[in-house]
């Protein structure tokens, strides 16, 4: 317990776990302010996010490379999916699909674009091993395209619901095979690739392990709760603020749920380890297509009103295809610049401000 | 003649060619006996496309290297062009137009992601030459790209029937242009970035000129008339196995069409000479672009029943230009592991499980 | 004086100045042989826009580093912002459109591509600063990648006028933002990585810095004299010689305006200096995306008729992206020869064969 104050007083990111109080007690006694419900459901996810991620990794420390390795690969975005799964239950399909979507975007222009110009600002030009990137943006890509075939496809020829959730059914399950021989290579055959990204965080001391685990439990279901109030509110306060749903979806529960891995992928871009920032946020959004997106197709036939397919809307699939580009391109020459990172901003900025000004379909 | 035996003997796929007279025999006995005779002619198909193939590289051989060199290039995708003829002259364009996709697809991805399968099951990791890769795919991508423009600008903007036919055959009379510059850059003037490719299979005796010749002229009209009860079954064999006519010739006409060249690039992987089997499936895939697509656009003013034009359907170009971004992208880092190899052939399963659930258009 | 007139007999180019005259007096008395105006105008602006890029490298050479590399960024483009601006005040949107996106596709594809073909002739291979032209070729595809969101987007979902003109306003000042930025990045903080670009043409004398400046105020307002002769022309041309307004925007306007720097890119390449070919093709690409096509957008708020958007043909964002897509592959292997230059011509005439055949829409 001393350890998990230590923590939290010199982590003031964690201060903000005084909101997951506040947020409860505000919405038994007045579950109808839907916009405060919101802003105080955001703060108290981010918080929750890095205790989760401090959480992972002390187990990983703990268990060794091959179990932490798998620990941390199927955890690391565990925020991400306990959203999504109160989501799929209240049968919010498109926030669900706009904030998988969302979550590729984000990682891979705002967290990697940030993280070069941080980076950049420090240092003239900085150096990432060229071959590890390549890889990974590889793997990032054709995750996404496999991910994306349906909705091209179906946008492409017309296709029927049967036919989407026939498709969404047998792709999820090839996701998932790909995304564990993808745990077998990245852990097991080749982890050389791989290695920077895993002994990240161990400057801190490591957890014990009981309070690892109870931690873990604990805040998950702190999340899943706090995940209700959010998915709940967020409808209303997007009207409220005068945003789309898309927007909610695909900008502000993509930033909240990847919080935790931002601030590590920023620190390692200051610190000129850019090769670690790379792999925070190219393997961040392969999880997501390999193994969060195809997770809650499956898990939608069990829990949410029907079934969910992967079709999603034209102008996700074109933002999802620009944004693996753009990080295939830019990881490409294995240097980057400040500008690097203004310019991988600034698409992430026109999307943000195209599904800001876009008027909702009805 | 004892030649042919020996190599009968020693190669098991060419004992497949006992199913050529099988077929003969049943389509005259049986003509209706549709989903027999599909089954037979794709297994007379591919030991007769690798008799066809050592014919072409044996005449190589002796004819030397500039001749030699345009022998296998034309004649390389020689029973791709047969099957197709065979189609067109029945005025089935959609199995044409598929099969001429499926092929840049599956040679693409499906000899691509095999290759670097089982290279990469034997080696940890196979390094090829980056060079060579990155200058075919990139002829690759500019066929391909070639190829599809007629498809883009008429999808995105409404095209008439005329316009469509004109640009079509301009661009068959471009594409074929562009392929005969391409072999005197690869024959001629650059043979040197090319040239491991050519000496493949030199391990075994060439055989005598006028026997290579003599199977050469014979196993071809052979071909036509097994590609004819082919092309006749292949409608009601679909409909029987429940397949769409698209699974069809994108899947299946193009694996068995490209089964002999397969062989080859599977074996290099294996020998740890990758830069032999990329340079086959890449090289074979542009050739289908610049080369077989467009003579059958000409060929089908004088053969077909109405000209052909290059109008793909909309899947279709963004299965190929899918398949083209993700072999330009998986040879550019010049090193290969057998996870990419995964990921290639999943891409090419999703394609082909897409294909196979796609409910018929009508 | 005599130094303009030696300039004026040392480069052929400039002759054709005995067009401009030729053309006023022809608008003056006979100003509905809209054929001959059309014609005249094109070869009035070819050697205004040699004298305009004269002028402006002799004022960059004067005024040192950082204030010339400025001037040569902002008035690089100047020929086609003046022609652009006077089919803005035309209320010729389509016009404006059809030239921003072909200069884009002309200077990615045209002058790279015959940089490379005549480099290729002379040269057996040519290579370049690979650093530099990936860091230009990710430039280009981000601010290409930025300037069509409007139209990926609203093609994708059916988007209303309002929203449009937001966005594109909105946009224009992202762009003109990264403009500014980038002048910063490569003038200042990373000038080493485009150095080799701005002492092109120093083997010349430059002129004398009065001279220089009045050239430059003189032939501007020239230019636009032209220019305004040209756009009102231009659409009776079009039909007289049985071409698309399309086709006039994209390809006759663009390689007009671009004229004089495929003079200095392609002689740069028969130099062996690729490097500088490329920098003028991707940079002058860049430089029209990331400024001239948003100030075009903001000024139309003055000058037009009514606001300009964003928004182009669908077929035109395909070509655009295509363009863009092959100049980063190409230009990612650091070599080249004559045989790549050929295929991105090819694709450069596939996209004119298209547009010129394409009916027009109505």
């Amino acid at each position: 317990m001393r350890v998990l104050l230590h923590e939290i007083r010199s982590k003031p990111i964690l201060w903000l776990l005084a909101f997951v109080p506040a947020l409860f007690v505000l919405a038994k006694v007045k579950h109808d302010a839907h916009t405060l419900l919101f802003v105080l459901s955001v703060l108290a996810i981010v918080p929750l996010a890095a205790l989760l991620s401090l959480a992972t990794e002390s187990v990983a420390a703990k268990t060794g490379d091959a179990v932490g390795g798998l620990l941390n690969a199927t955890l690391g975005n565990l925020t991400e999916l306990v959203i999504a799964l109160a989501a799929l239950r209240a049968g919010q399909y498109t926030l669900v699909k706009a904030s998988i979507a969302g979550a590729i975007v984000t990682n891979t222009l705002f967290m990697l674009g940030i993280s070069f110009l941080l980076g950049g600002l420090k240092e003239h030009t900085q150096e990432f091993n060229r071959v590890s990137a390549r890889l990974q943006s590889a793997l990032l890509f054709l995750a996404t395209v496999a991910l994306l075939v349906p909705s091209a496809i179906s946008q492409a020829d017309s296709a029927t619901a049967p036919f989407m959730h026939q498709l969404s059914l047998g792709l999820s399950v090839l996701l998932i095979c790909a995304y564990g021989l993808g745990l077998l290579f990245s852990l097991k055959t080749h982890k050389e690739f791989f290695g920077s990204a895993e002994h990240a965080e161990h400057g801190d001391a490591a957890w014990p392990m009981g309070l690892a685990l109870v931690t873990l439990a604990g805040v998950t279901v702190v999340v899943a709760l706090v995940s209700e109030v959010f998915v709940e509110s967020v409808q209303h306060a997007a009207e409220t603020f005068g945003m789309s749903p898309a927007f909610v979806g695909f900008i502000i529960v993509a930033i909240v749920g990847a919080a935790a891995e931002m601030v590590s992928a920023f620190s390692a871009a200051r610190k000129n380890r850019l090769d670690l920032s790379v792999g925070i946020a190219l393997g961040s959004a392969a999880q997501i297509a390999l193994f969060v997106a195809p997770v809650l197709v499956l898990v939608s036939y069990v829990l949410g009103p029907s079934p969910m397919d992967l079709q999603f809307w034209p102008g996700a699939v074109v933002m999802m295809l620009i944004a693996t580009m753009t990080a295939t391109l830019v990881t490409n020459s294995g240097r980057s610049a400040w500008f690097v990172g203004v310019l991988v901003v600034m698409v992430y900025c026109i999307f943000a401000m195209t599904l800001y000004l876009l008027p909702p379909r009805g």
